[in-house]
């Protein structure tokens, strides 16, 4: 059946979402809810319907949320093909993996398939990852959702040769090691193109720490420009598309907080490769406030890394570092890239641990590459920060993202504080990485990028009583005020 | 935050969907596909919001689709209270459940609760009917379910003593045995207030049979008087609204073809305990063509319905019965009906397989009550079948349903026939009843009601070569073809 466009000015998230009349949807058989393939000359996609009531809508007028308006690209008027279609098979195979047996090569990939093209439901979607949560995934199964992640979304070439690249999985807060990491190793003539991620759960990810020194979200082109040229870059990898099914996936991970290991490892590889990187090393932090608890654990999941990176033809280094504390000092995007800026200076506020933890990483990679020899990459890393060169790549990078090199004492944190202080004197034992998440977000990080948390005592260090253990920062004071009210006994022990 | 209340005249099906201005959503942290809690001053409902331009909404202006409408019982203009809502913890006693873990019974409480007061999203509700698939319910926790979804829902009373009910489970093509039970039983004074479903995937479910011969949507106030008249009724249990929950969790086992014993035992024995059955015989169809397979798998599904009934205080006796086969010879609402009439008239045109079925379960029905003593039932039950009471209650109740007694020569299947005939000669040793029930869907069963399928010859009945084996009826032309265009060699087999 043909309609005529309606375009409705209202957006549905992530779902594709049309609206048809109720008298045409009792005929043809639709019911709300169900679904669709709409077509136009160019391309086909499946769409929800919603059903208007007659007066709402003409007899063949189909009423286009944002969405799809976007995802077909048509304009009022125009005229589309509209055909119900049924449940793909693919729903018996997520079926199959529900009842505990190993999914075929073409299984998974017809799985993704329709993942990517609409064709399953949330609520599939949703049976696929709860399926893969408690049947967990071969390494078969996880090597071939890989490569169908990567299949079905979009691949990006910085050339041929080494692309280094690191990742953390599961992280702690503050510990923004790659804005030290990247121009130390860009600096060394390796490239390192590195796509971040915005913060879901946590105060700030790398992309929006970066965003206090430079645009972020950068054409494809803009940012092989300035890779071309600087050797590294620090961007949004959202709009490059590397790994559609996976943005989909997560969409459905995030609201159950479910975390299968073979959908990790192929969300996280999948972009990898997607990205052409052929060198990197994966940070596993190990302790209470990280994602790993037990060394177990860290043991297992390096292990699948590295098998998983070798069948896809990487080179891979899984170091397990110490999660029992915040790295760094600021946390919250603006409190974060001070810190990163007064390590590059080489000014005495830099945080040591954050300082040591970057050249670590970067020591390492440098030796997985082969351009420093083993035993040799700390000491290279060491001297590009040190030398000023790691400084002077990194804003020649902020530049040619199109910022403006800043001192780190003009990045100034929200105006309003709340000083938190010990209640008697001793060291501290323990702090809450959970809550300081959640204080810093009620703060209003990362929308507010002067929100967040400074730590002035550590884990390990010795505080007096009244003396001030950390500074939530806000932009606005009833934020400020909410997020104060978080702070309880909970938050660290001193013994 | 305030808004005024805009009917947008849009349906989503089972979804309540409000929709905000972009403007006001940005700076109330409102996402797309986010929930917030509406309140008016009469009640409260968890709903999914939209997104839309500053041109379609003012600024505290939201749109409502229908069924928040309906669900609120607000109009145009009033004002309602809007409030973002964060995940509820039932959300952790999901993954507890995903996890392997025994629920215990106040967290089951809570996740019914969720359910119905619709805290929980479409992808949360599907991780649950997967975490009840993949870690089976113990018995604890289905009693505890079920007992949720009791609390949750409605109830009926209809007097005391005794309350007679049966169940079908996992159904094959025909079997339409209640519309024969339930005059039996009735016109021997007991009271068998009968709630059946309308048809979901099969071609016809208990209430499209009996909806062509009497009115089947009746208000409960019509449904208690046709009881107290009649003894009993066949009527659709939807509009009673006594499983609430189990409604919205089928909504989301549909669409994936999950059936999980826990929620499925929860499911049937909700709606007896809350429709007041104290007696209930199960019957469980086993063999090729019914969802159990096994006689393992029978006799363990018998077992927990008899648990299960004890502690909800029922008496409940299983029947295991031949699943090998249809059972009578019309499939489709008036073609199943037309065999309920020849055999409550007891025409011989009546289907012998049909008629020795019901009045099995109904003599087993008698003796569990108590009405007719052990290994008495099935006279009984025949002699009110042969000397036409039963027949005679038949008709008064659909005369109370509003309905009028017809001669079953005068219900007359579809105008479009196509026969399905017999490429040799032979015994005919299986049906395909999947394939069966698709036939008779496509060609229009159980919407237009004369369509479906008539079976000339069952299993283990012998064929001559051309011999017509079934018919297909359809009202629509179009439907027929399609439907005739699905016979294939695997609808049965000769040897």
């Amino acid at each position: 059946m043909r309609f005529k466009v309606k375009k409705l000015n209202i957006s549905g998230g992530s779902h594709l979402i049309v609206v048809m009349n109720e008298v045409t949807a009792g005929l043809e058989g639709v019911h709300a809810s169900s679904r669709v393939k709409l077509s136009n000359h160019k391309k086909s996609i499946i769409s929800v319907v919603d059903i208007a009531d007659k007066e709402v809508l003409g007899r063949y007028e189909l009423g286009l949320f944002d969405e799809v308006v976007e995802a077909l690209g048509v304009k009022a008027g125009d005229e589309i093909e509209v055909n119900p279609v049924s449940q793909p098979p693919s729903v018996n195979y997520i079926k199959k993996k529900l009842d505990g047996l190993e999914l075929r090569p073409n299984e998974i990939k017809e799985i993704i398939g329709d993942v990517v093209s609409n064709e399953l439901s949330q609520v599939e979607m949703s049976a696929f990852v709860t399926a893969t949560y408690t049947r967990e995934l071969t390494m078969d199964e996880t090597y071939h959702l890989t490569k169908s992640v990567i299949e079905t979304g979009h691949k990006v070439s910085f050339g041929k040769g080494i692309i280094a690249d690191k990742h953390c999985v599961g992280g702690i807060s503050g510990n923004r090691t790659t804005l030290i990491i990247i121009p130390i190793i860009a600096s060394l003539g390796l490239k390192i193109p590195k796509t971040s991620s915005r913060s879901i759960t946590s105060p700030a990810g790398t992309a929006d720490t970066m965003e206090v020194l430079a645009p972020v979200e950068l054409s494809l082109k803009k940012i092989k420009k300035v890779v071309k040229k600087a050797g590294g870059c620090v961007v949004w990898g959202g709009a490059m598309n590397l790994a559609a099914a996976d943005d989909k996936l997560i969409s459905v991970r995030h609201p159950l907080a479910l975390d299968p290991l073979g959908l990790m490892l192929a969300s996280i590889m999948a972009k990898k490769k997607a990205a052409g990187s052929t060198h990197v090393i994966i940070d596993i932090p190990l302790g209470k406030g990280a994602k790993t608890k037990s060394i177990g654990e860290a043991k297992y999941l390096g292990r699948q890394f590295e098998e998983l990176g070798q069948r896809l033809g990487m080179k891979i280094k899984v170091l397990i570092t110490d999660g029992n504390k915040p790295i760094g000092k600021g946390i919250g995007p603006v409190l974060e890239a001070r810190d990163v800026l007064w390590i590059l200076e080489r000014d005495s506020r830099g945080p040591v641990d954050l300082r040591e933890k970057s050249l670590y990483l970067a020591g390492e990679l440098l030796e997985l590459t082969g351009k420093a020899n083993p035993g040799e990459g700390l000491g290279m890393a060491t001297r590009a920060l040190d030398s000023g060169a790691a400084l002077k790549k990194f804003k020649e990078i902020i530049k040619l993202q199109g910022g403006k090199p800043v001192s780190p004492d003009k990045l100034e944190p929200g105006k309003h504080s709340f000083e938190v202080k010990a209640p008697r004197g001793g060291i501290i034992r323990l702090i809450n990485d959970d809550l300081i998440s959640r204080i810093a977000r009620r703060a209003g990080a990362p929308v507010d990028k002067g929100a967040g948390i400074y730590l002035y005592k550590n884990v390990d260090d010795y505080v007096e009583k009244e003396g001030v253990v950390m500074t939530i920062y806000a932009e606005n004071k009833r934020l400020l005020k909410e997020a104060s009210k978080l702070v309880s006994e909970d938050l660290f022990k001193i013994k």
